[in-house]
C-alpha cells in the first residue's frame, strides 16, 4: 500500500503531519526532515530548489503516491518550478491557505507572515491577486518566530514584545485575516492572536492542506483503508533533536526516527 | 603570495576576520562561509565533521598557508578529528580562548557560553581541565543569541530578558571569567556584560586566535608584507544576505562576495 510522502526543511512540517493524521487516520505517511541543512527560510531560491529536488527523489524511492511539501519557503520558492517535473501529485501549503484566506476576508485586507524567503518570493501575494485582484496584501517576515518555537519560547514577555514589533505593519494595515505562512507559527498562535486581537482570523494552512490532500486522493481513487497505518520518519541529521521537538509540533512523541544521507 | 584561509558556517567568523585584519594588516585572506547549510550549532558531530572537511578542501584549492576555523562548533566537534589529516596548520578558536581564560581567572571558576553543539561536546571543559584540573567549569547553551545577533536585536528588553535567563546558572556558580564560545556573541557583549556584572571578565576568542595565527606564521617564516593585501569572500549561498550582515560583524561593508558550490 502506497504512502503519502511529506517533506520539510526540519521539524515544522510535523504540524502538517498532525493534521494529515487527524483527517486521514488510515493513511501511511513517510516524512523526511532535512535537518542537516535546516533552516531553508534564509536561503536563496536556487538553493531551496536544489535541496527540494533531492528531498523529492528520496521520497519517491519510498513508494509514495502523493508528495506534500510541508514547508512554506519551499512551496513559495520551488513548487512552481518543480511541480511539472514529476508524475506524482505534489501539494504545497500555499494555495490551500490562500483560498481559505480569500474566502474568509470581509474587508479585503489580508496579512501574511512567513520567513524572509517566503515574503521575498511574493508567492502568496501573486496567488491572492489571481483569485481576487481587489484584495490588499501586507506581508512581513518574522525571522525570530522559528527559533522561538523551536526553543519553546511560545509565551511570555519576550515573544509578545517581538510579536508586537513584527505585527505592527499588519495591524496598521487594518487586516481582518492573517495567514500563518510558516509551519512553525501555529505554536505561537495564542501570542499572535493576543497581539492581533479577536477580530482578525488566523489561517493555519495545515488544516487546509490536509483537506486538499484528501480531495486529490479521493479523486484519484487512491485513499487507503489501512487498519493500522504505518508512519515513518526520516531525517538527514540529529534524530534525537527531532524526536525531542516532535512532541511540541506533532502532539506526541516519536520513538523511531531514522537518519539517512539523502545527498 | 599565499593567503590565510578562514571558514565558518556562515557570517559569525567575520568577527575573527576583523581581528586578523587588525593584527595582520599585510596578510591576504580567503574566507568561506557555508551559508547554504548554516547554522552548524544544532547539528550532529558527524555532520559537522563532513561539512568541515568539504570546506577545508575548498580553501586548500585557494592556495592557503594556514587555515583558521572561525567557528566554535567546528573547533569543538571536528578539529581534534580533522587536524591531523591535513599538512597545512589548522587553528581553531577554542584553545586560544581557553589559555586566556585559565590565565585570567582568580577564583578558578570559568563559565562557557556557546551553541548546543559546542556545549554538548564538552571540548572547552576538557581543555580547561588539561591546563588546570582545579578549575570549576560551568557551561550553558544560548541558542537564541545567534538569531538575535543576525537580526540585530543586540540591546533592549527582549535580549536582556533572554540573557538573564540563559546566564543565571553562570551567575549562580560565581564565575569570574566567561568565555564567549561562539563567534556571534561579541555582538551581544554589552548586554552580557550588563547581566554578568563588572567583576566578570569576558573572553572574546577572536583576539586570541589572531595572536595565535600571527605566532604560527612568524615561527614558520610565513608572514607576508603585502602593500595592498587581497581579501576574498566566498559563500555557498546568498551573497547579498552575507554582505548585508558583514557591516555588523566585520565593521565594514563587503562589495564583492562570490557564491560557489563547494559540494
Amino acid at each position: 500500500m502506497k504512502s503519502i510522502g511529506v517533506f520539510d526543511s526540519g521539524v515544522g512540517g510535523l504540524t502538517v503531519v498532525k493534521e494529515l493524521m487527524r483527517q486521514l487516520p488510515s493513511e501511511n505517511i513517510v516524512y523526511f526532515g532535512d535537518t542537516a541543512r535546516v533552516p531553508y527560510g534564509i536561503k536563496s531560491r536556487e538553493t531551496v530548489i536544489r535541496f527540494s529536488i533531492e528531498n523529492i527523489l528520496f521520497l519517491l524511492k519510498q513508494n509514495v503516491k502523493l508528495i506534500c511539501v510541508a514547508c512554506n519557503t519551499v512551496s513559495s520558492f520551488a513548487l512552481p518550478v518543480i511541480k511539472n517535473h514529476f508524475r506524482v501529485p505534489i501539494v504545497g501549503v500555499l494555495s490551500p491557505g490562500v483560498r481559505e484566506a480569500v474566502y474568509t476576508t470581509q474587508n479585503k485586507r489580508i496579512g501574511i507572515i512567513g520567513t524572509k524567503g517566503t515574503v521575498k518570493s511574493k508567492a502568496y501575494e501573486i496567488e491572492i491577486k489571481q483569485l481576487d485582484p481587489a484584495v490588499k496584501v501586507t506581508a512581513t517576515a518574522c525571522p525570530l518566530f522559528v527559533p522561538f518555537a523551536e526553543e519553546g519560547w511560545t509565551r511570555g514577555k519576550v515573544v509578545t514584545t517581538v510579536a508586537k514589533h513584527y505585527l505592527k505593519p499588519l495591524k496598521d494595515a487594518g487586516i481582518d485575516t492573517l495567514i500563518l505562512g510558516c509551519t512553525h507559527y501555529p505554536l505561537l498562535k495564542p501570542v499572535i492572536k493576543e497581539v492581533m486581537g479577536e477580530n482578525v482570523t488566523l489561517i493555519d494552512s495545515a488544516q487546509q492542506v490536509a483537506m486538499e490532500v484528501k480531495k486529490i486522493l479521493a479523486t484519484e481513487g487512491e485513499l487507503n483503508k489501512a487498519r493500522s497505518p504505518n508512519h515513518q520518519f526520516y531525517v538527514s541529521d540529529n534524530p534525537e533533536w527531532f524526536s525531542g521537538l516532535a512532541k511540541r509540533f506533532l502532539g506526541k512523541s516519536l520513538a523511531n526516527v531514522k537518519r539517512v544521507n539523502n545527498v
